[in-house]
């Protein structure tokens, strides 16, 4: 059983009330809370000393990152993040100044997106340092895509540059929160995610919420100079493209838009984000299934993404 | 360096935002998020194994003290709880089955308080499974009662009985929420808390917030069946007003109102809450200090509440 798999067990009874617009499966929770015109997005995100950061990151990097993976998720509902409370599980022998720079780290990209730290708690984990971030954002109501809104003849696009993330950008990324409310505020966008699992992976979550398929031009997929730094480096190093479908951790946004919106999206795209690149990697289809387009043909795709925890 | 010094390094550099009402150090964050009229309460808490429920706790029970500590602290603010998000890090070699238990017993506290679970995470922690709740609750603008909020000549009242909650009770109370409305809505509270450190502790961290001193009455200090048996049972069990005191994990409201509500309030509670007891254990004084009266006069009170963690 894996971490999906015990999602899929626990997720249909879980209680409910009027306030929850959207529940479990998507980037973050939706409710309505009797905010006028909006609706609250509510995200936890948890790391793991040894799991998603070594013992030789910098802790103020590994705050960054905390911090940086919720707002991340905000900016796959297009919101904007308000409020966040830090859990620190620390070990007895936990040094001060160790979890002072984790603090820098969280206030510091807090202050970047005006985020209020409003608090948390410190408690004990003997074994290894885990922190958790709780977040709140808002968005306009109706104005958040989901996973489950993608069409088939939808464009795929995807921002940045993918694979190799845990060579250094996994520490140091920041949350795609304007270029999301950008794209929403003027481009129709049917679903959107962002990849922390790995482009297979988290493609795979729309397609399976939006009931639809989907083929990847492998040519387009943009991969990063690290993944290819890596593949020319080690021989045993996945090859390129492999890196940019699997290697999770990019934090870029995965979305889908009306093909016909496509050709227009590019032209605006270069002038509003000129620094940040913007490709269309291929085509939501009726079919269900991913399939992956090269010089040989179209194939289905059997990589995934990261997966948590993988137990028989 | 124990958890309240580390805290005090951390908060006073805490990016923050207009929403904040406030911050750290009081049971919620509370923020305005632009519901007219209510304020937003937000909660975390984390239970670790081994720490704050043993091998053996069934896990119904173990999902049930999660849930119920951070209602607990919505009830201490005064609040009514909407939303929660459940994260779980749980060793490799999980059993779904455990886990679908402590989701029953999740459940059920939720669905008794009209809490809908809005989704949450799955992640590893290798060496135990650690549940952490985020919780948002709502609250009438400035109707919650803070923990700076003490006056000098207050009754302190305290709800149920107190000590000897490991012996069952930490894994199986209610949260205070209909009794924390009720009181709001008719007697001035000044300030309040839900006693998780334990009565001396948590006093103490009203006393610190609201400048004041307190002096407790030993002999209505009203002390559970469970401490007095084990005091009775075990030698080398803490006295049955010192298990009061110290304990911790008692999750009952203790609050101060002006004295001349004091009267009126005890008959009034009585014909609300029959089956709960309420009592006056002291009252507010304008020099710092916790000092407590017994048979032999007033002495300073020195026993601790529960730290969790404490290093040199």
């Amino acid at each position: 059983m894996n971490e999906f798999d015990l999602i899929g067990l626990l997720t249909p009874n879980l209680a409910t009330n009027k306030s929850v617009v959207v529940g479990a499966g998507d980037d973050c929770a939706v409710l309505d809370v009797g905010v006028p015109g909006q609706w609250l997005l509510f995200k936890t995100d948890a790391l793991v000393a040894g799991i998603h950061f070594t013992e030789v990151a910098p802790p103020e990097k590994i705050g960054h990152k905390a911090l940086a993976r919720c707002l991340s998720d905000i900016a796959a509902m297009a919101g904007t993040p308000l409020s966040a409370l830090v859990t620190l599980a620390l070990p007895r022998d936990f040094q001060a100044e160790y979890v002072q720079a984790m603090y820098r780290g969280i206030n510091a990209l807090a202050a970047r997106f005006e985020v209020g730290i409003a608090g948390g708690e410190t408690t004990t984990n003997p074994d290894r340092v885990l922190i958790s971030i709780a977040a709140l954002g808002t968005v306009e109501q109706g104005k958040c895509p989901l996973r489950s809104g993608a069409e088939a003849g939808d464009a795929i696009f995807v921002t940045g540059e993918l694979g190799g993330s845990l060579h250094g950008k996994h520490l140091e990324f920041l949350p795609r929160l304007a270029e999301a409310r950008w794209l929403v505020d003027h481009f129709t966008v049917h679903a959107m995610i962002d990849l922390s699992d790995g482009l297979a992976g988290d493609l795979r979550h729309i397609l399976n919420a939006s009931h639809v398929g989907a083929e990847l031009f492998s040519k387009s997929i943009p991969v990063s100079r690290a993944a290819k730094l890596a593949a020319r480096r080690e021989s045993s190093a996945k090859p390129p493209v492999r890196a940019a479908l699997t290697d999770g951790e990019d934090f870029e946004l995965l979305f889908t838009v009306p093909s016909r919106e496509a050709v227009n999206l590019v032209d605006e795209w270069k002038k509003q984000f000129p620094d940040l690149k913007l490709t269309c990697i291929g085509k939501i289809s009726s079919q269900p299934g991913l399939a992956i387009r090269d010089e040989t043909g179209v194939k289905p795709l059997t990589v995934d993404g990261y997966v948590h925890f993988q137990k028989s």
